[in-house]
């Protein structure tokens, strides 16, 4: 069975609590429960975590090397500006999903660079939490697309 | 059963031919068939439209007004210029998902601003063909959760 | 009695159908009607057309060279980028009015640009419909004032 | 009867005078006397004011407030930096309309900016005199608007 | 006793009438009484001034010269533009508080510059006429700590 | 009795140490002692809280969610590009007032921009200690109003 | 013998009619009839065509895939901004060869980017019609020397 | 005798008083004596404006139209942003001086930009009070030349 | 017999040896003796320079005035940055046709800007060597137009 | 004996594992164990800390001051952002010698901005694991210079 | 007798030839021997070299060393990019003069940028060849005033 | 034995003269002999050139080609515009160290561009003297490595 990492970056634990106009009800542990249980549909076990500490992230991200296959990632607002969360993920070398809940196009002008997204396989955002259900199938497919290289 | 208008912009009738070692091997028709089959199973019912000229594909969104339920599109290059075409889906007021084959935002620089974006529900870019069908999915989970509403 | 062209650019033709709260409500056959009575009391003969197609829109202000005396233009969101229908404007020389409903500089940033403006006599803008007509007005004073000299 | 400020910004008391290459040979004088008559024609009694200082135009619309129903202002050179003058057309919340003989669009790069146009209803620029006239219909067919809703 | 210039630049004397829901309902006048009140507490004797010409505020930052320990200003929108109130201030060289009703930096793009900013010892902003109040006492402890140098 | 949370980020733990010609003499466990026995004088009680870790400051932040009625913040270095921080504050939806001990805009160029002051009610800057003074201050200000509402 | 599709964008029908002053006498039918002759002369079999339509421009290129060995292409105000041009002279993979009638860099500065220059072999621009026999020529020479590779 | 207006802008009464390190000790008023004895040995008579309000410099450079045949002026800090000092400065159309006690290039970023500098004649600074006799005698030359052509 | 100046700038000594994947096998010497070849076909009689010294170059250029009828420069990297050898060109008012070896708009971002272009006829780049002999095509073209005038 | 604070940012844990093509195959510790030894032949003691916690990092500089002589550091990815931890290396004031083992100016764009090098004595790029060598004999440099004074 | 270096840089041997509507048709030799009897007035002993070569205009800046007390240079286009020519302005530490015949300012773009300009002392330019007389004055009054500390 | 070039641009030959607060007081001169006798005990022969002249330098680089090994150079200020020279180091395709005295990124703005970097294989900047003893253990370091592979 496949590993998979799944990543949430600072106030993504407050998802359902914060903003709720802008995040959506729903929170963090439960969009987790739901992707574990999409995720082994497809054969895939996810392990998941969250900080607001770039550097926690960084450290999982370096555990995974070797363990996991593929990673999935919502760096919060770490999205805009931590090249050190690029690099780690750049270095680890696993196929990378960025996820955001909101069309990160279409807000503050500052949300609208991702320093993350030029080493990630691909980006899903906008779809509130259906964004993380949408990545756990990317990765899965990318994870076949791999494998029948 | 509701309907869905899935449009393809510049170029993207060479899938399968053009670059294939950015864009993959499988063509736009072979894309669409998968496409199709996915959308029945979520009670969709697509249709398909891809066109070289810019006035053409906002005819078509035109056209969409009142007997489509939402937009899939994959604006090719007018992603990067056509203000007319964001006007366009603006006007309709439907909800829009943008794809894109590739990860922008790792390819050239002018690939990584879309006029588009803004006014779109989300977008999902990087997985290849797969892009589409996330998008079927993305697009059944929006129309889904407007009838919750 | 002399020529005007009318042209009006992608999205247009959705007036009073279009974000009604922007836009405003009365459509475009009910504004070219009501420029056209205005012309005639200034001895103008109106001819409208409304096109998506920043190709159409070149052609025919190229037919109206040599038959037509002045244009009324509402470009649409080409405005913000079509150099092609700003050299066909510049090409044909005639006297050319800029029309927008709203007040193009209190909405969205990439709208604060025209690239059409400095090929046009003179610009109107922010009135909805009413634009129109003072476009028609502008245009029997420009055609008057070239008669004197 | 209603009552419209009609301000001019710096260096347009030497209209006529100044550069007639580029402005005209109507004086200002001129150019009132034509507005008035224009004005009355639509039920409107205008009031004229013309100044070097920013802050006695500042004044002038702070006196506007309560008195009139509209202001047409054409601010010269003002357009480019004074906030304090949109501040002031702000405040007193009447719709205003931008009036400049030419077309600021086609002239030097600095001129392209207008710090007003924002707090402005509409923009009317590149008729010479006639400008003027055309924002007296304008102001006429907003007040007319504003007195049916 | 220490005296104080107070100074209030462009639009500020519609204070409590302008904008209500940006600026507050309190006058101008109320917030000096309020202030010359508070300021007497702390051995200060404050003077007002409000104009909106730029050239009457330096011509009484010059008249501070040796007649002043500090100036409180809220320069309006000449915040934003006006150099030459800046050099005023810079050449009398007292200790300045800039004082701005509203949080700049969380309005329009253009109040986010100021350029008073560096010839100030501090900025208090957002505050409401709150914010004059806590100039006052900033002034007090500049003075004070001042004197026992 | 209100509880408001003080927050001072990177570096600030070495004030009176680090460069006291920029930053004063005076330790910020001196301030603090001044802040609490201030905030006493308006009915409010102080916690507080250094780190060099962004990461543990947003952990702060959201547990003050409930808990605190407004935040002060020194956000030291952190002011400059910690989105983050930014949407922690943000999130938890309480008054915040921004500090610094120093004129940010009178010093090098990137401490000019803070994209913590959009989400801040206020800000306060310059003044050394007394800044922090101030800011109880304010913040008793912004609580006593709020209560009036 | 070997094909080469020769492409005018916007306006270039106008040749010879629009602003002689700046683009010459020549009509592009004369043009068209010398390069004709120039190119038999190199064993080159010319084909033509000129639209104002950037979709039809791009629907030509595509049908030149597999049965043209070259394309000698003026863009017109297309080489500022249409990257789906760009792209679909990059997906048939044929050496593409700029021409402009006029030195672009010497006139106005939206002209001095070409969109299209990093997809082309090679540009000539400034020597009127003069440019286009220039190309056959370069055109020529590429293919002699892809030839002998 | 021909007749020169030498127009002084904000602050510069000060001089002499005013940040002595940077601008020198010598008063406005002992430049003007020494530039009214130089003036009239190159059979100028001078006449002296300063003024801290941007409308009466306006004012008086429009006297000086038909009575003066140059203008020498230091605008002080407009010089950074006063359009409108420029176009009166235009609009008179005489031969302009523009002077600076202080070299504006080796100092503030935005001392750098002079709108004031493409309609002057010629511009000289850094001399101190020299700057003006500098400029005395560059009028002197420019109207000898004027006569002898 | 006509004469043509034929300039190359810095490093271009090295053709043939430097970077032969990118500037191609032919050196220098070659180049010249075929272009040569190519001129007396034309009529034209060809001078050589090649320098690493801007300085050697302008001096180069002078000495053609009066002597060359025509130039045709290579500049090198000096393309990007020498005002002075724009200057030189410029002051000898001849016609120049500016040849680059490569398409310098699809390599490194700064070969992009060429301070030379403005001043020159044409600029030929992107065909090798060959755009030298495409380059004495255009002289000759260019000398022959002048001549029918 | 004097000591060293060497100080490796984010992800360098990972070296002679990460992007081996990059950033070579030694690891952090080998560099180590050969600057230590390196170190002693210069009678320095070196101490080491690594992490990917900016945090952390500062926190160890604020240990350093006192204790240590200098600092050698390689902030990683922090290099482009981090100015807490700029501040943190200004504060201690001790001599610093940045750190890269790539010529960061010669890889990607953000790479090229560093936000640490103003507050550094010197930088030391390119060299790989040598880079490291080299910084402590600059260190070694620096200190017998300062002994020297 | 103090003795004053005037060089002029690329281009100015070909004053009086070179683009006289531009420049004017005195030639340099003219001014060179204008300026020498004016320097004998003051007192000043002028040594003149022009050269093309940036080279060989620093190498004489070093020379001047110790041996001249002032410089007056025309850098001609070396103006707008030679930092090699600053910085030996800078080290030689003499005061510096920088003249040009015509106002900068008011032509091409790139001339409004001078990299010389922070390192001299003043700048005089728009008069044509009074420019230099006026130099000649200014460095006069900037030894006198030295002499006189 | 090993052959490496050393150069010096433009203004290192008044080393030990110029801005000796800035550049330190040992002289190229003494320098020089500094770095040969370290060379020596790397077993590298060192070969040195000074001149103010761009044009110098590269001639010099091109006879490096094939006879030496490595390059060390401290361009001076042609290190921010200098592309010629930029093109020559690339061309001969050496080992090349940058070098500078000073720490670049803690001076002028202009000084943070280095157009050489991205040829260099690293680059060495701020110990004064000791950087280019720093070099000449870099080039040791990675000729060794060179023949090692």
């Amino acid at each position: 069975m496949k590993k998979v990492l799944v990543l949430n970056g600072p106030n993504l634990n407050l998802l359902g609590i914060r903003e709720p106009g802008v995040y959506g009800e729903t929170t963090l542990v439960e969009i987790n429960r739901m992707m574990e249980k999409l995720g082994r549909q497809f054969g895939l076990e996810l392990e998941f975590f969250q900080s607001n500490h770039e550097g926690s992230l960084i450290d999982r991200i370096h555990q995974a090397y070797g363990r996991c296959q593929a990673i999935i990632i919502n760096p919060g607002a770490l999205t805009h500006y931590s090249f050190a969360l690029r690099d780690a993920l750049k270095a680890v070398n696993l196929p990378v999903v960025e996820v955001h809940l909101t069309n990160i196009h279409a807000r503050e002008h500052f949300r609208q660079l991702s320093v993350i997204a030029d080493v990630a396989a691909g980006t899903i955002c906008g779809f509130g939490p259906e964004s993380y259900m949408l990545a756990v199938q990317a990765v899965a497919a990318l994870l076949a697309k791999e494998e029948n290289q």
